[in-house]
Parts: structure tokens; C-alpha cells; sequence
């Protein structure tokens, strides 16, 4: 484990740029330091440190507050392109440059993000493990007698071990999570099709997700933003509604005990207690749901026809020059050609009753929990059983895309042996932002610090930049008020209760006839008093239905409160005062209604 | 041709049970008597008159408007069940009798109809002529040397006939849109997954979608307001969101020049042209668009590895007996063991990229608009050619599902031969409600009767009963009005003007200090004149926000018009007149920024 010289959060370097008390070419020096002096087989090629630097100076013409990315260096899975350095998928043979990079590392760059390197990978990202390449392989961040994860291995250790702020991995099994769990990370697996797939080598086309490995939600939510981005040019490519959050349900599904699978691990087995707790402990309720609907669908991945996808990926080199292939990668790839048509939609017509069991449960939910992965291996363990742990390692991650999931991984806690392991929030597709504000929220009550060099881990933000539902504070000052017999038309359109005040002493307060009882406040342009008032908060969408619901002569405009402060809030027309009993002295209306 | 004694439109039936002018069990006698004497080769198998009058008579204890198909009679295709009554899919040998009713059935007679039989098809809805079934085959409606169109040739003559209101066909390539031109009907494909398929026998079971034959969009619209309801039990089943009608852009695409194929026949070419023409005069632009990723699309359909699909869903029946199936269906399924799953995933990615594309251009419109069919064959011409010209007939209908759009088939015209012939109207899923109203706009345009007993075509009404944004009148006296400073705050917020009105006689007018120069509305308890105002109409959702801009010493209330109506609209603080200038004597406040 390195020096923890300096915390590489997105937000921590850009209070840190504002602030002038550093700069992203200093950032540049002390990273490309940390790269030169750590593991070289996390990466399969690197930009120059004096390009980066370039990249970093070109920075100085532009403002930090147009780029949310600014300065930030963060790492490639060698499998996306980077126009400048070939793109291997961990296959020398096969690798090539790029006329262009990457749809996403464009929307990246173009925001301000430095791209450092390319980084190892289980060759085509076939793998969970991350051992499965031919330029070696990096060990856990951990400890390096454990696999790091896969298949993005590169991108997940680099970030773990400070090197950069953020990476890109792919996730079409499990290989953006995985990697975050075995190396306290965060790992979103973004929605199908959120994230363009223009240069990107497919896995399986239908399936592949580029993902994100960060220190923090609010982190990978930030790259999540600028990257997810309608590409006309990917045919898998999804347009997604701007982001508003629901009012969470508080509620959380996991898998039944006699569902969870952790093959004899009892340290992750009482890290998934823990998390469960966690839920708990921060107001959620944990309802224990069916799991063998996304198992069965889990198991359909590897064992079925979309291993066709895989070998079309790769037909060429299948037919050509099938020897330059991983030997672990090869034997299960050239199996793709085996399956029919008719093995394929049979297969589909039991992933899509899953999917409606899977999708009747979710609907009730939040979100559902899991384990990211069931328990760790070593790298002794796995070369000497290379495809049964491989598979293992997949019991809670491969049904995601299958059944068009979002998901999110996220640490959870330590093993006694030192080792990080996470969870798994996932969802119906496009709640990622849902999955974001409640893993930060997860994360932030973990305790944990980030990765493998102590990042302290923000306390929860996420939700607060995020659009939410837009509302309005309401003055109230009669029947209007908690209790009374008008109350509910705030509440029925969703008010909630803000805080209990007084008006500026510019009114005079009066009680007009009629059933139920109601006052008029009217302002003077001399003298006048205090009134209590009430004030709630009303959704904006909602404040013209409670307008069009108010009768003469009451209106809304704006109340000038103590202090000065104008909110929306009742106003009466003149005209209503005529005859009407004042009641200015009593100064509330609740006083008038106990005197009466 | 029969004797048009009734009309059987769903609405023109309500009226008559409403005002006593006849029965449910009055009309069940005469549909009864129309079906004896009609074509028998229409139906597979009836209900018999008996169970027909019973279900009739059992609706006496029931109020109409609880039931928005109270004594509507309607047909059934015979690959979907009806409990009583044998399914076949033309095939004798392959029926059984279900046990319960198909989802879909179930929901359309708890609304009050009454299904009458069991119709006719090309087997296994394998087709679109209509004349592959060993039933026999009932001639078009028109002409009976020429074909009726298929699969759903049965429910498409029956309607056409003037037998039942509507019929259920079902629509996996064309089926449901085919016999729909060729007897003069509205056919309605549904967004796959709105309709339940509980109950259909497959025919490719990720496309297949239940259909609706009705004599106008109206009808066609309640029929999928009763049936399209989520059902857990069918794995394609999706939820739809409830109907709110987009703003109509008031643009249809339709194919290039080049890419309309009449296969030589003039006469429905002429048809098409008129067709682009009434859109023109009911105010649409129709813009030539690229038809080739559709084309492309509909190409794959029959020549690819969806036939897997038709194989599975016969799969026992060609191992065991494939003696019992129609020659040509026979034929045309036993390929379908042909393909790989490589073939299914290289055809599923070039569809992709066609989906892609054609999404881009129906971005752009409200809908396309295309031919139904480009021509139409004697049943001798298809009897001598039967695939060929079968394959011409889908020219135009069968990317739809693969697509996953939704279509709306619509009568256009007659040819000089006395056929009908139609066009569909196509968009991306889940725009049923828009193409409907689009449909009944379209149809109404053309002059036709429907069928082919010249049931009269109503007006366009769709849109009147589709839940449309909500909008609430606001009156405005001063600066919103139309031209001046601050109207721009009304039209920003999508207003539109209503019209120019006054205040009723009890008011007084004020001109406030301060840029812009805004007037102030003050109510009297007694005297006051009559103010000049304008009336706006302003989306319900964006009131608030509308309010929230509106400062010290307006609000809003509720402002008496002439004649006693009040709406919402500006209001004014005593406090705001003290001191301001008077102009109730101007009447308006144009009349004063004149004079001032």
C-alpha cells in the first residue's frame, strides 16, 4: 500500500483546484510517480506523462466550473478505445489503433477528464477473475495473493491503489462489479444502453455495459452524468429521461437465507448480515424475496445460446488464428457455435417469465440487495480450477443484463483476513440515480474508507444534486394550519409541514364569515402586526390545483414574513374586510378559534 | 351483400339500449339471422343462440355505463380461446377445448360483450390471404372471387359483414392489418405486451400480438381501453403508462416514391396518393422518408431465424403428425430448424441497427403512414402462386413487430373494381391513443362507409375521451396581455389565449407605480364598473409556477366575470391602491397606456 499523498475523490481534487492549492498538472507528476513505482501489470499500454501534462495545461484556458471533469485523471479497460494507444482486449495478436476514441471517453475528455492508460483485463472480458490474460496479471490491492477480479482487474486495482480518480471497465457478467467488491470499490454496471457502446469490443453485443469503477457514489454518479449520453451511431444505444428521483418506498429485498450462496465462507457470509443491518440500522425495511427467479436466469447466461454472441465476437480469429487466444478463454468461447435457433428462443421464452416474476417483485422495492460476489479466491486456487470458481464468482452477477438491470456494487466491510467485500443494490433499468443516492447513503453508514489507500468516504450527498421534485413554501395562517378542517387540501396534494413562524408586522388579521371558518390577512402599507402563520411545503406542480381549489375573496400572492422574507401564502382582497371581525390583537388564529 | 338493417357500431348500439329502441337479446336474434344465412365458411365453430340470448338477457340486471361493452356481439379468431368452444388454429386434428377463456376474452366480456363464434384463419395464422385452412375459406366481402386477406380472414368478413361490432384477430406479421384493407376496417395492432397473450396459441411467440377489427377508430379504441390490461401470467406482457396525448407535431412520414411497390397495380397507387392527399388537407405536412430500414426489416421476418420461433410452436406436431398440416404451412414452418443461434444474433444486431435508424426518423413525426398492402389477388391468382404472392402481400406490414412499433390500419378508398383499400398509420410502441385519433381524423376525412354493408363512419371524437393535459383558464388585465411586457410569462409557460372578455360591474381599476407599468383589479363590496380583460388558458401543472413569479401587490384569486363566472385571475392588495392612480373610467388598460 502507497502513501496516501493525496485523496483523489472528484471533489477533493476540484475543492483543491479552486482553492489553487493544487493543479492537474501536479496531480499529473504525482500519479504518473505513484504508476511508475507500482505494479506494471496493471496496465496493458499508458499515455506519456508528457502528454497528460499537455492535456493537463490545455486545462489553464478553461473554466473548472464549465468542466465536471476537470483535471481529473482516470484509466481505460483495454478492451474501449483511446485514439493514440492500440486497444488488445488482452490479445496482442488481435490488437489494433483506433482511428477514434470512444463515444464515452470522448463525453470524458471533453469534460476535463485525463486519460492515463489502458488497463489489463481477462482477455475479451471473459472472466470473472482476472487472471486470464497473457500480459500477467495484477493481484488484489488487497493482497497480492489474491485475484484483484475481472475482468476489468486493471481498471479496479488502479483505482484502488490511488492512481487515478475513476476508470472505465465493461460489465456483461459481472466485470464492473466483481472487481469493486474485491477491491472497496464502487462499481455501477449503468442501465443497458445508457453508456454508448461505440468503440467498445463486444462481448456479447446485446449484453455488454461499460461501467465505472470510483471511490464514491457521488464520484461515479458524476462520471455517470457526463458519460450517459444518446448515441445515435450504437444500435444498443437508449435514450433516458431526465433523471427524478421517487419518493423511496424504504424498502429493500434480498435473496431468502436458503437462497444466498457464500460455498463455506462464513467472513462474507457475516459481512452480508452486516449489510442487511446497515439497512436496517438507516431506516430501510429488508423484506426477504424469491431469488430464484434471477438464479435460474444467472445460470442461463453461460450455459446457453448467448454464448453465440461471444463466438461471433471472435469468429475471425476462431477460424483463423484460434491459437492466440487464452487457452481458458478459447475453451469456453468455441463452445458458442453449438446452439440453434430454436435452443436460443426457448432459452428466451424462460429468461422472459423470469424476468416478469423478477419484475413483479422489484416493482415492490426500492431495490434489492445481494452479495457482489459469494466469497474470494487465490490466484493458487483459481490456476488450479480455472472455470468452476470462475463460475462461482458469478452466482449474484450474471442475470443483470439478461433481465436489463441497473446495478450498483458497493463495499460493505472487511474480512479478518484484511480482504474488502461489498454488495450489490440492482433495479429495474434507468434507476440508476435511485441506486446512487441509496448506495452513497449505504456507504457513507459502512464506516469504510474507499479503496486500498484509505480514501475517506463522503458523508451523503448525492441525492442533493440530483433534480428532485421541485416545491414551493406555503404560507398558511387559518384553516389551512395543522389540525384544522382545511388542512387536508395541503396534504392530499402532498405538503409537508416546514415550521411554525409569524408575518412581518404589517398586517391586520381578520375572521370573515362563513362555514368553515376563515381569516383574511391584509397587508397595510403603515402600522399593522404579527401574525402567526404556519409554512408548508407544497410540490410547485401542485400549488395551481390548491389555487384554482381557493374562493373569494382569498387569493394567493406573496407574504412578507419576520425578517423580511416574501413566500407564496393567502392574501385577502380588500373588499373581504368589509364587516368582517377584526382580530389583529389576538395575533393567531388558533387564539381566535379557542376564544370563540 | 346484406340489408344494412342496423347498425352495429359499439356507440350507435349504446344509444339504442339506451333509449329502449332495441335489445341485447334483439340484436343477438338479427346478428343470428345475418350469420344462418351467411357465409358458414366465416366460422370455425358458434355459439349457438341459445347461450348468445342467455349471456344477453343476464345483462338486464346490469347498468350500461358500468359496462362500456354492454350487448356489443363480437367474433373470435380460432387460435384464441373461448371457454365452451374448441380451439383449432385451423387445424383439426391440433384442437382442444380449453379450459378457460384467453385473458383477453375474459376482460371484454366482464365489459358486457358477447362473442359469437370462433372464426376462420390461415392455419396457424401462417399467411395473409386467407385461403389456407382446410375449413375452407369465406371470400372477400366485396367480391368473393377475391381473396378476404389472412390470417384473421374470418374475424375481418365477419365484421365486414355486419355479423358482429368487432372481432379479435391477431397480428404477428400482418394479420391483423392485411384483411383489415381488404374489407374496408380499422384493424388495430396493438404495442406488443398491451394485450395479454394468455390464451393464444403461438405463432411466434415474441411478436405475436391480439388484434382488433372494428368499423372505426372509436370503436377499435374502447376495445383496447377494456383489453389492455398487464397480466402477470403472460411473460410479454408490459405495462403501459396511462394515455396523455402528445401535442400532434401535425407531421407524417411516408415512404419515397422509389420505395412504394404496387407490384403494377394503378389503382391502389391512386389510393395511396389520395391518402397523402387528405392528410395535406386536414392540415398534416407528409414528408418523404428513407422506407429502407423498415423494408430491410421486413424482409428478415419471413427469411430468417424468427421461422424458429413457428417451428417451436409446432415443434410436437412436426415430429408426430405433420400429415395434419396444411401443405403450404407445412412448408413454410419445417425451415425454421434451420438456423444457429449465430444466425439468430447476426440478424438480431443488423435489426438492431435498423431499429436505430427508423427510431431516429420517427422521432421526427407523429407517425408514418404506408399502404397497407400494395395490391390484391384473386383467390385463383394466389391458389397458382400461393407463397409468392402471399409474401407481396406483407410488403408493408411485416417489420411492425420486430420493430416493436404500434399500427393502425384505416380504410382510404375504393379502386374502380369496387375492393377497399387502406393505409397504416405506424409509431413506436405505446402510441396506440395517438395513432387512433390520428386514424379516426383520417378515416372521417375520406368520406367512406365502413364494411361492406356501408355502415356510416362518425366523426373524429378519440380525442374527446383521452385524458389530455389539464388547463385552467386565467384571467389577465394588465401587462400579460396579448403584446405586452409580461405576457411572455404566460406563453413560456405554454398559454394560449381563450379570449377578450370584461369583469363584471364591481370593480375598480388602479395603474401601480414601477416598471413595467402593471394595473391592479380591486373587488367592491359595492358600485364598481366593468374592467376589460383577457382570458388565457394556461397548462394546470405550470399555474404555480406562474404564480410563484408574481410579486407584492398582486396574487392570484378568483375574478367575477360577466355574467357571475369566476376564474382564476389577477388580484390586488388594499394596501396597493393607496396612493396608486385610478382608471376604472378607462375601462381598460390598453386605453390607458394609449393615453399615457
Amino acid at each position: 500500500m502507497q502513501d496516501p499523498t493525496i485523496n483523489l475523490t472528484i471533489e477533493e481534487l476540484r475543492r483543491l483546484y479552486r482553492s489553487g492549492e493544487t493543479s492537474p498538472e501536479a496531480v499529473i507528476h504525482q500519479i504518473f510517480d505513484r504508476i511508475d513505482a507500482g505494479d506494471p501489470k496493471i496496465w496493458i499500454s499508458r499515455s506519456s506523462r508528457e502528454s497528460c501534462l499537455e492535456l493537463a495545461g490545455k486545462l489553464a484556458e478553461q473554466n473548472i466550473e464549465d468542466l465536471p471533469l476537470y483535471g481529473i485523471p482516470f484509466a481505460i479497460k483495454d478492451n474501449i478505445d483511446l485514439e493514440g494507444l492500440r486497444t488488445t482486449a488482452a490479445c496482442e495478436e488481435y490488437g489494433y489503433f483506433p482511428s477514434e476514441s470512444a463515444h464515452v471517453v470522448k463525453l470524458l475528455m471533453a469534460a476535463g477528464a485525463i486519460p492515463v492508460g489502458k488497463t489489463n483485463l481477462d482477455q475479451f472480458a471473459t472472466g470473472l477473475v482476472g487472471v486470464r490474460s497473457p500480459y500477467g496479471f495484477p493481484g488484489n490491492s488487497f493482497n497480492s495473493d489474491y485475484i484483484p477480479g475481472g475482468s476489468s482487474s486493471g481498471s479496479a486495482v488502479a483505482v484502488a491503489s490511488g492512481m487515478v480518480s475513476f476508470s472505465l471497465g465493461t460489465d456483461t457478467a459481472g466485470s464492473g462489479r466483481v472487481p469493486a467488491s474485491l477491491n472497496n470499490l464502487v462499481g455501477l454496471k449503468p442501465s443497458r444502453g445508457a453508456f454508448s457502446n461505440s468503440g467498445l469490443i463486444p462481448a456479447c453485443k446485446s449484453l455488454d455495459c461499460i461501467s465505472v469503477f470510483a471511490l464514491n457514489c457521488g464520484d461515479a454518479q458524476t462520471v455517470f452524468e457526463v458519460a450517459a449520453q444518446f448515441d445515435a451511431n450504437d444500435p444498443y444505444s437508449r435514450k433516458m429521461d431526465p433523471p427524478e428521483l421517487a419518493e423511496p418506498k424504504k424498502k429493500v429485498g434480498v435473496p431468502r437465507p436458503s437462497q444466498l450462496e457464500f460455498f463455506g465462507d462464513k467472513a462474507t457470509a457475516k459481512i452480508f448480515d452486516d449489510a442487511v443491518n446497515h439497512l436496517i440500522a438507516f431506516g430501510y425495511e429488508v423484506v426477504p424475496i424469491d431469488f430464484e427467479p434471477f438464479l435460474e436466469t444467472a445460470r442461463l447466461l453461460y450455459e446457453g445460446p448467448w454464448l453465440a454472441e461471444r463466438f461471433i465476437a471472435l469468429e475471425e480469429v476462431l477460424a483463423e488464428c484460434p491459437e492466440i487466444l487464452h487457452p481458458v478463454t478459447r475453451s469456453i468461447i468455441e463452445k458458442g457455435d453449438q446452439y440453434t435457433a430454436l435452443d436460443f428462443f426457448k432459452t428466451h421464452y424462460r429468461i422472459q417469465e423470469l424476468r416478469q416474476k423478477a419484475g413483479l417483485i422489484m416493482d415492490e422495492m426500492d431495490a434489492l440487495m445481494s452479495p457482489t460476489c459469494p466469497t474470494v479466491y487465490t490466484i493458487a486456487e483459481v490456476e488450479a480450477d480455472p472455470v468452476t470458481l470462475n463460475s462461482r464468482l458469478g452466482y449474484y452477477t450474471n442475470f443483470m443484463n439478461l433481465m436489463d438491470l441497473s446495478g450498483l456494487a458497493v463495499p460493505c466491510g472487511m474480512r479478518p483476513d484484511g480482504l474488502p467485500h461489498g454488495v450489490t443494490f440492482f433495479a429495474a433499468a434507468f434507476h440508476d440515480y435511485e441506486l446512487l443516492k441509496l448506495g452513497e447513503q449505504f456507504h457513507a453508514h459502512t464506516g469504510l474508507s474507499a479503496g486500498a489507500i484509505a480514501t475517506p468516504v463522503p458523508p451523503a450527498t448525492v441525492g442533493e444534486s440530483l433534480p428532485v421534485e421541485e416545491t414551493v413554501p406555503v404560507v398558511v395562517c387559518g384553516a389551512h394550519m395543522k389540525g384544522l378542517p382545511l388542512n387536508h387540501q395541503l396534504t392530499d396534494l402532498g405538503a409537508t409541514f416546514l415550521e411554525e413562524t409569524a408575518t412581518d408586522s404589517v398586517y391586520r388579521f381578520y375572521a370573515l364569515e362563513g362555514e368553515p371558518a376563515r381569516p383574511a390577512l391584509v397587508r397595510q402599507a403603515e402600522g399593522g402586526s404579527t401574525i402567526l402563520v404556519e409554512v408548508w411545503s407544497l410540490p410547485l406542480k401542485n400549488l395551481g390545483k390548491f389555487l384554482k381549489g381557493i374562493g373569494q375573496p382569498l387569493g394567493l400572492g406573496k407574504v412578507t414574513l419576520v425578517g423580511g422574507r416574501e413566500e407564496v401564502g393567502f392574501i385577502g382582497e380588500a373588499c373581504a374586510v368589509e364587516g368582517a371581525q377584526e382580530i389583529t390583537d389576538l395575533g393567531s388564529w388558533r387564539v381566535f378559534l379557542e376564544k370563540k
